[in-house]
């Protein structure tokens, strides 16, 4: 079974007041240098059998098509990703 | 200026019925291949300066403690990753 990640952010010259939350919060409880902070999403997609080109396509087109609205998100990365057994990767 | 990526899933053994949405509306858009989805969150964070493996730690801490709810959610990722300039990346 293979994995594939598809990551979707709000563009750059979208105003992100999620994120702006998330950096008054981490200044507060002492991550301050982090000045800047921008919240997206992470889509973990299975397919049967192996990630070959052709997946990472569809998967590529299931983000601009569904995962993200084009408007005011771009997708970001599309990538094959281990299956995790219950863990955490590094 | 550096960026650090901390990506956030949903626990294994968690239900996640964001990501089963996802699923069944990838289905019936011609997407069936992507049998099973989960939804977790990908978090951007900007700093002044080198990703170095402090910043890396600190970043990782953040995500346990700030960016994460534990019970439910683990940090599956802490990466450096270079800043785009408005564009997408592959």
């Amino acid at each position: 079974m293979g994995r594939v990640v598809v990551d979707v952010m709000p563009k750059p010259e979208i105003l992100d007041p999620q994120g702006k939350a998330v950096a008054s919060a981490l200044a507060r409880l002492g991550f301050g240098q982090f000045g800047s902070v921008r919240q997206g999403k992470r889509f973990e997609l299975e397919v049967e059998g192996e990630v070959t080109g052709e997946v990472l396509a569809a998967a590529r087109e299931a983000g601009e098509q569904v995962l993200s609205n084009p408007v005011i998100e771009d997708v970001v990365a599309v990538y094959a990703d281990e299956v995790r057994a219950g863990g955490t990767q590094a």
